[in-house]
């Protein structure tokens, strides 16, 4: 049982000491470990060193651990708690160091590598980088909260486990095979997990479903050779054209993904859920809000909350092909290449929609056209029990901290490790995060409150404590 | 009157004379006079500099003029013969010294801007650079034959007035306005211009008809700043995703250009032409020899051929938008963007086909995302009059040069100049080149076969006599 009186005294030394966690957050922001680019796979490196020193001071034994089943390779940061109270439930918290890449450039008003205090619109603090909101400030909240626990109290108040990824970012493919390899040694109670939004700026919130994802980069090959499309233009295929055609049909006019079967084994949440979420977002501009757009874009009859949360989607993420430079050539391309991500809901089985996908671009394109695909990782949906034991303190210890109802919310996102985290080590996740729909992660100027930092730290704090109770 | 005699004469200086010929050809091929990029503007002056002087050699007055009207600006080359025979023909020669750009540049065996002397894989000796075959080394067999005429007689044949512009692969809005406000000057009895291809290896052609151009850049614009895909995937607009609609959507199944009233004032060519044009190339896979393609892939019910001398068309060439860079971002681009042209034949109206194209964009899309459009140039099909007095002496000539009877051609291709000319100058212009169609014109490993070379410059000593002799 930890008294009323322990969690005060700890949750005042986060209150006293921020400005110490926030110097360490800027330390850590200062790495730029991207994942997708090969050239900073240094940098990855040292972002979990920097990450295993730190657990150190936290009351654990923290190691780097490489991994060897697919590339890139950025090592996993592994740490257990040495000192806390025998008997209670054990932890294992998942986070991730790596990074999105910064492009485009110019658009950041500061350099991405250089985290700076802020102030936005409404004259709420905010720190800027790239990776403050995700997830590198997410992390840090429940390391802090550690030490904090640590240094009042000697102790943390359940056995902690942490684990930290370098390779969210870029398909992940390495921590299904981690786990399962270090099953024995990783297997708690409860994974919590801190890479995830608030309901809104005054509403904790734990996400309960997560969209899982096939990502796919398709490259067209038509002439040996780039063609002036003076000579051979109508009479040459054009692999852009092509590509746009194939790309074009992959939804029909209602919004809806086209391939055989991709709505197979997709359901719809209870009508409460989405009375609930219907309160949250009353209208589609409001879940737009801070975008600059207004019209929901996905399917005819959900609205912009339940097209992201509950119904799968497929985007282009990234098309090149042709000249793209200042001026105009008129050339005909011998290549053109798309990025292309579809987000699937629990039910749906991404080895199929990758190979349904696959088959619809070849079947759009003239026999002297080819393609080529080249796998970014796939991922299941997924949701967690609603009878979890953890889930109801888990909601009153942020309720406490935030004095508003926390919620049960869904996401659009991908988070691989939930799925894999049962999958391997048979236990279930807690998404707990502080970030905001509009932190924006992975485009230029990512930012992250600095409430949600400090009350982060704190909320962690209480829910060590509650989970102790269990 | 030019005797035979004298006209030998010439020819024979011209091969003993090859070598230093080549050698003026390099010195102007090192200069990257590429007109799209404003970082080359110095450069383009330069090759514009280096022309006049050599004109200077050839028995002309010749002057670098400043245009105004329209950026780049680039200058023109103006020149007149000095010494010629009175009272015979006056013709106005008609090159460009700009050159495309030379991405990818990793495609390039050797330096775009260092040429080099290389054999094909079937033992032709070929120039390799960008400019090489479009279009200073046609340029160049133009200037060797007055050199040469001028070293042997002190004179050329008939009156020459040259005209080399600046910009003609940018858009060349200079040009009209330049011929109109210098039309005195610059009126002549024919234009020539050397800017097209022979029918083959072997079989020397006169360009009869060309497409004009109408070309675009579309930039749509989504959200204020980049999102991310898993939090608003589906619900945001997805700019790629919207170009990729509207782009698909300008041919049908049957591979006509879908914009309403875009066929109006299309006429067919005459039976003899199109039979003419079947003996050249009896099938689709012939046409496309060397692209690496085989099916034709226009408007259905027109052979390849067809689909590029006499049939208006759409190509898309060059596309961009998202994560472009290695790896996968799953990000929702606030922009993307599309540069597309319009090859046009006689009778069709560059300015309506503009206004269809971006009334075709602006209706693919919703309320929230706005389009901006960029004009890259243009132009009007263009047909010789068959009547012509000047066609019959040149067809010989080249005849003469080839031993291989000279033919009537069509081009894909846009060569506004011979419009323009015959708008401002009220002459006809014929389309005399040398290059082939696998010169790989504005893609890497640009060439110009010594051959075109060396029997280009022949073929003007030639045309130059025959002319004399109208």
């Amino acid at each position: 049982m930890v008294d009323y009186a322990s969690v005060e005294a700890v949750l005042s030394h986060v209150d006293k000491t921020l400005d110490k966690a926030q110097e360490r957050l800027f330390t850590l922001l200062r790495i730029p470990s991207i994942s997708t680019q090969s050239q900073h796979a240094a940098d990855c490196r040292r972002a979990a060193e920097w990450l295993r020193d730190d657990l150190k001071s936290c009351a654990m034994i923290a190691e780097v651990r490489d991994v060897r089943w697919a590339k890139p390779g950025n090592p996993m940061v592994v740490a257990h708690s040495t000192n806390h109270r025998d008997g209670k439930p054990h932890v294992l918290f998942y986070g991730h160091y790596d990074v999105q890449p910064t492009d485009p450039e110019h658009e950041w008003k500061t350099a991405p590598f250089d985290p700076q205090m802020a102030e936005d619109a409404s004259g709420r603090k905010v720190i800027i980088a790239r990776g403050a909101s995700d997830d590198k400030g997410q992390v840090m909240t429940f390391l802090e909260a550690c030490r904090a626990w640590k240094e009042v109290h000697g102790e943390l108040p359940v056995k902690v486990s942490v684990l930290l990824e370098g390779e969210e970012e870029s398909g992940g493919e390495n921590l299904l095979p981690f786990l399962k390899e270090n099953a024995e040694e990783l297997k708690a109670d409860v994974a919590l997990i801190c890479d995830t939004t608030m309901a809104d700026r005054r509403t904790p919130a734990i996400t309960t479903s997560l969209r899982g994802t096939v990502a796919e980069e398709v490259i067209l090959s038509a002439a040996t050779h780039d063609l002036h499309s003076g000579m051979y233009g109508n009479a040459a295929a054009n692999p852009i054209a092509l590509l746009c055609q194939a790309l074009a049909t992959l939804r029909d006019r209602d919004g809806r993904v086209t391939l055989p079967g991709f709505y197979e084994g997709v359901t719809v949440p209870d009508d409460a859920t989405r009375a609930q979420w219907r309160r949250l977002f009353p209208s589609d501009e409001i879940f737009l809000e801070g975008t600059g757009l207004s019209i929901a874009a996905g399917e005819k009859g959900f609205s912009a909350v339940e097209q992201t949360w509950c119904r799968p989607s497929c985007e282009i993420n990234g098309i090149s092909g042709g000249y793209e430079d200042e001026g105009f050539k008129t050339v005909l391309p011998a290549t053109a290449r798309a990025k292309v991500s579809f987000r699937l809901v629990p039910g749906q089985n991404p080895d199929r929609i990758q190979e349904a996908f696959r088959q619809h671009i070849r079947q759009a394109l003239p026999k002297d056209v080819k393609a080529e695909f080249i796998s970014h990782g796939r991922s299941e949906g997924f949701a967690v029990a609603k009878s979890s034991q953890f889930l109801p303190a888990t909601l009153k210890a942020l309720s406490e901290e935030w004095s508003n109802e926390a919620v049960t919310v869904g996401s659009g996102g991908s988070i691989p490790v939930a799925g894999e985290v049962r999958e391997a080590l048979s236990m279930d996740a807690l998404m707990v995060g502080f970030a905001q729909a509009d932190d924006r992660i992975h485009s230029p100027n990512e930012r992250y409150g600095l409430d949600s930092f400090h009350k982060g730290i704190r909320s962690w704090v209480r829910i060590l404590a509650a989970l102790s109770e269990k």
